[in-house]
């Protein structure tokens, strides 16, 4: 058995308004005879503000892609750890119980991975198992939870912590001035969210079924262009209609649980923009009610990336005390085009409770 | 049940000999005061010859990051599929049989990852976990064999391919000339090598346990500087030593499973270099003739990060027939400094051997 304990998500200190994000596209791209369009598909997102590891100012130039690196490395190691050990005391756990980490981020390359600074200096166990994921971009936060789900299958009784650490603001590319670009410079925020999935006992999410599928043929629609600069994301109009093939895919997936996609209990969506959240919704035919976890990422802190899933899970666990058995789901989307998938239920550990585990979490 | 099948491995047809890279050395770096040692520790390494995706004179040009990315990609996705195909074949199953593709290179980024693109071109169904590691250099070859028997052990029945894809000579920096670097730049060869582990049947090694060990607070030894000229490898001299705290880490795993490291029947470990071979058999009490096969890798092709137990173990398996339930373990190690570690034995699919198995392959 594995749970999904209760996430911990931090937000940076330096926030971005939607007003202050609509006047720098103005003022930085007066000239742009497609400034109305992004005006308008920044307003539509949605996203009231944004929180990001440096003043704006200091964001919007680039200093080069190595220093770029040096501040991911420094705000990593400076905004991780904290949140990691809020998620262990979450999971009523210590770093010694922990058997694997698996981190992931697509906003700053280390090698070696974050995983070895954690364990060295937090207090894991040298046998930890590192996994660290890189590539699969928005969809990693549901795809670190399969893992950790998978891990715990084969290991019984192991523990696995998850981390994702996304500052998207670290990607900005000021010369990067087409629609999608200024689209994805206003919708982007960074994030720290970190969950731990334990093998036995623990409040949370049982997580009962994992599956992954990429839509055929859409490489080019999400990537980076790896370049001197760093990593310039590139998004394709196409993306937002992406929810025509993936909702049977989510569908057909509850089916083979025995459940029906349209009558869970909750959904745990990734917030990727507005049209995918309406989309789904409108798609497995639930009330727009159903994702409002999602949908409160997406307007406080914006797309952060693969920290949605955590983040979105977060505010249910905050929200009301969950039924025993109530269903749900787990999804992120993002490069591939990739979705990430979760079946599992609600599950309370009486043990843990007796012992004053925090009220929001016990049914 | 998770089974390691025989390995495949391809090498680039471009052929850097021991003579050439020694005479590049003195020509390249005449001036420098530490040529003498460069030179003495090139020849220790015992590399005979190295295998590169272009011409070396291409090589030792730096056309940028984006350019040498794009040539990564282009090398990739020319030279994966038919070593899959080979893999695949090996295992007796089709593209459609495998339900994980766990893909590693620490020399080259893209997001979405490979395994996307391998997923649209070779008929795996699109419903396969992409799981794609890029942090773990090295060592990221034996972690995919403990990942993929993970995933067996937690999906009954399912079939992983592991895929390791490293252009090490992509990383070559004109402008590095300190020991590490130089040295580096005499050892790395470039190779990608596939596996297939399967979940029910299979000849090959049986996975039966799996571990990894970080050594402590030696984050700095191995390492990338990730600049705007790309990934720059940075080598320590203390990292030769590093057998001695993990000889009995491996020591201690192999006694766990009830086993004496010192007399198992195969040792599959990462040729990092000479002697992180000599030291670990030293610790270990085995004759230098038990590491043969991670020792012909390191002679004939140089070290190619997490390529070489995938080539060591595709040399075994070539070599003679295996006794059933022959004993061995498996071991890479890069940066972290990071040890993952597997323990298996020997074991014959008779169902196989009627259809026409390798001879090789049985025993």
């Amino acid at each position: 058995m594995a749970t999904l304990c209760r996430p911990e998500v931090a937000v940076p200190e330096y926030i971005v308004t939607k007003e202050d994000t609509l006047k720098l596209a103005e003022r930085l791209h007066a000239g742009n005879p497609q400034l109305k369009l992004v005006l308008r598909l920044i307003t539509s997102t949605g996203v009231q503000k944004r929180h990001i590891v440096q003043p704006l100012e200091q964001t919007l130039e680039h200093p080069g892609f190595e220093i770029r690196n040096k501040v991911f490395e420094r705000e990593a190691k400076r905004r991780v750890p904290p949140v990691v050990r809020r998620a262990l005391a979450n999971a009523e756990l210590t770093a010694q119980d922990i058997d694997a980490i698996i981190f992931v981020s697509c906003t700053g390359f280390m090698m070696p991975s974050m995983t070895a600074y954690l364990v060295n200096t937090m207090g894991f166990r040298h046998d930890t198992r590192q996994i660290p994921m890189a590539q699969l971009g928005c969809a990693a936060g549901a795809a670190a939870i399969s893992r950790a789900h998978d891990f715990c299958a084969a290991h019984p009784g192991a523990n696995v912590l998850i981390v994702a650490c996304e500052f998207c603001s670290l990607c900005y590319q000021p010369t990067d001035d087409d629609v999608g670009s200024l689209l994805s410079d206003g919708l982007f925020g960074d994030a720290v969210g970190a969950a731990v999935v334990r093998g036995s006992g623990g409040t949370g999410v049982r997580l009962e079924r994992n599956a992954a599928y990429l839509i055929p043929d859409t490489e080019e629609w999400i990537s980076y262009a790896v370049r001197s600069t760093g990593f310039h994301f590139q998004l394709d109009k196409r993306v937002p209609g992406t929810m025509k093939p993936l909702a049977p895919v989510l569908r057909e997936l509850v089916a083979r649980h025995g459940w029906n996609v349209g009558s869970l209990d909750f959904y745990i969506i990734h917030a990727g923009g507005p049209r995918i959240l309406n989309d789904l919704c409108r798609y497995l035919e639930v009330p727009p009610e159903s994702f409002r976890y999602s949908r409160a990422t997406l307007t406080e802190y914006g797309n952060i990336a693969s920290a949605v899933v955590l983040d979105s899970l977060g505010r249910m666990f905050a929200d009301k005390p969950m039924l025993e058995g109530a269903k749900g789901v787990i999804a992120g989307f993002g490069p591939g085009i990739t979705a990430e998938m979760a079946v599992g239920s609600w599950v309370t550990d009486r043990s843990q409770r007796k012992d004053g585990a925090r009220p929001t979490a016990v049914a």
